[in-house]
């Protein structure tokens, strides 16, 4: 039994979320927590063997309190990837259709992500903690639609009254899955880690970047991260090809972690094998 | 009669926030718009002069709609900035206390910087649209508190049940001040810019970081943000030390013009004048 529950893979929730899709990609043996931490901490305390939480959207940026968990709160590895298409629906119930609606609800990103569409129809926007909260709220409600996932569409019995109703055509987010520890090498990897700077602060992150770029090491991310020190002080978190048990990468981390004050490799992890 | 609109300052709203807090310490001739993109259309549109927004918390990170909108939408400039300190409350009615109250409403952002002190009093949490309208929304629930401000306390006459309940000490905002121009010289100045790279990534990055390291120019903060054409492809943010006027940034601004795809000077202004 006890297994079982283990075997469970956390993921944020509540269903039919992005995260939730995501997730069914590699199980149908899911369990969803509340928050990001929560799902953090079910590892953490041997819960579970591993976690789904969302890392960066190509058009919000990063998720901040992925990013800032990782650093300051728990003691996780990254160990696998999934980027996943993100396709905004507008839905309602089965007597409503575009010219009824007047309020629109949705968590803030998808309505950031669909300002166009709700202009251009005049919505009035509501946040809700979720897209699927949004579809739940939205039963109760008169001339209210939400923006959300068509699984949450399926979820509360609603109608996707116009699909695809986001900005961007290339709105793509990738989740990252958590365990205790990271993958083992598969020959298309690639790394991820933290690192802060000593205060003299352009000739340091450029000497950093310089390792990569001497030892032609492709970067396929960097993010700076407040350091919650105050304004000015930075995280940066750099993402690049290779693993951290190749030969010519054992070399650079080891490089790092002698030019900063702090360096964490959160994870070496195959490349989008989902 | 035009003249005393255009010479209101726009900011973001509602009234009680943390950047009317910082507006007033400007003037008190001010009008609330009820986003960010409506505070930099307004002065696009000659309907204003100058208008305050918020670009970067020292916890939260960057606001991204206000980076976002800078580069892809308004051809406005940074004028200024003012620094703010933000220390939330926690704001009832009159008849509450902290053992009555059992949800907790406000802004993500302000429920993000106050997790441990919800936490600690098991609250539930509700989003709010603002501060204030979190404030507004407890008038008429049973057992809510909200966290806020305390111009947003005197603003709907509700009590500091809790003040100062914050994670971090070091927890400032950072607001710009824009209009169609940047500042003069004042010999105590601060350049900001964005720029795209060459898909070719690591090399890149660090040659423009070479410049500044190369001409000894402090940078103050260096964000990076998507650019929308999908996972991996970004916009950087650059602030520094010294005026788009003087001779050396000149150079530099030259070199790194010539050097990427896109580059864009948001303005040079006054450090943290306020």
């Amino acid at each position: 039994m006890e297994l079982f529950i283990i075997d469970k893979i956390a993921f944020l929730g509540p269903e039919g979320t992005f995260t939730h899709e995501a997730a069914s990609k590699i199980t149908n043996n899911l369990i969803s927590y509340c928050s990001i931490p929560a799902v953090m901490e079910s590892i953490q305390s041997n819960k579970h063997l591993k976690g789904i939480v969302p890392i960066e959207n190509s058009i919000e940026g990063p998720v901040g309190i992925t990013l800032d968990s990782l650093i300051h709160k728990f003691d996780l590895k990254i160990n696998g990837e999934i980027i996943l298409p993100i396709n905004h629906h507008l839905l309602g119930k089965s007597a409503d259709n575009l010219l009824t609606i007047t309020d629109v609800y949705s968590h803030p990103q998808a309505l950031a992500q669909c300002q166009s569409f709700i202009n251009d129809n005049k919505f009035r926007t509501h946040h809700a903690l979720s897209t699927a909260s949004a579809a739940k709220n939205i039963l109760t409600m008169d001339n209210s639609g939400a923006i959300g996932t068509s699984k949450a569409a399926e979820l509360y019995d609603l109608e996707i009254i116009k699909s695809n109703i986001q900005d961007a055509d290339n709105n793509q987010t990738r989740f990252i899955i958590l365990a205790k520890n990271d993958h083992e090498i598969t020959g298309f990897d690639k790394t991820s880690i933290a690192f802060s700077i000593f205060e003299d602060y352009p000739g340091q992150l450029y000497n950093i970047l310089g390792i990569f770029a001497k030892n032609n090491i492709n970067l396929t991310k960097i993010e700076s991260r407040p350091s919650k020190e105050g304004l000015g002080k930075y995280v940066f978190f750099i993402d690049f090809l290779g693993h951290r048990n190749n030969k010519n990468i054992k070399k650079i981390l080891y490089e790092i972690n002698n030019k900063t004050p702090f360096t964490k490799v959160l994870g070496s992890y195959p490349i989008n094998k989902y």
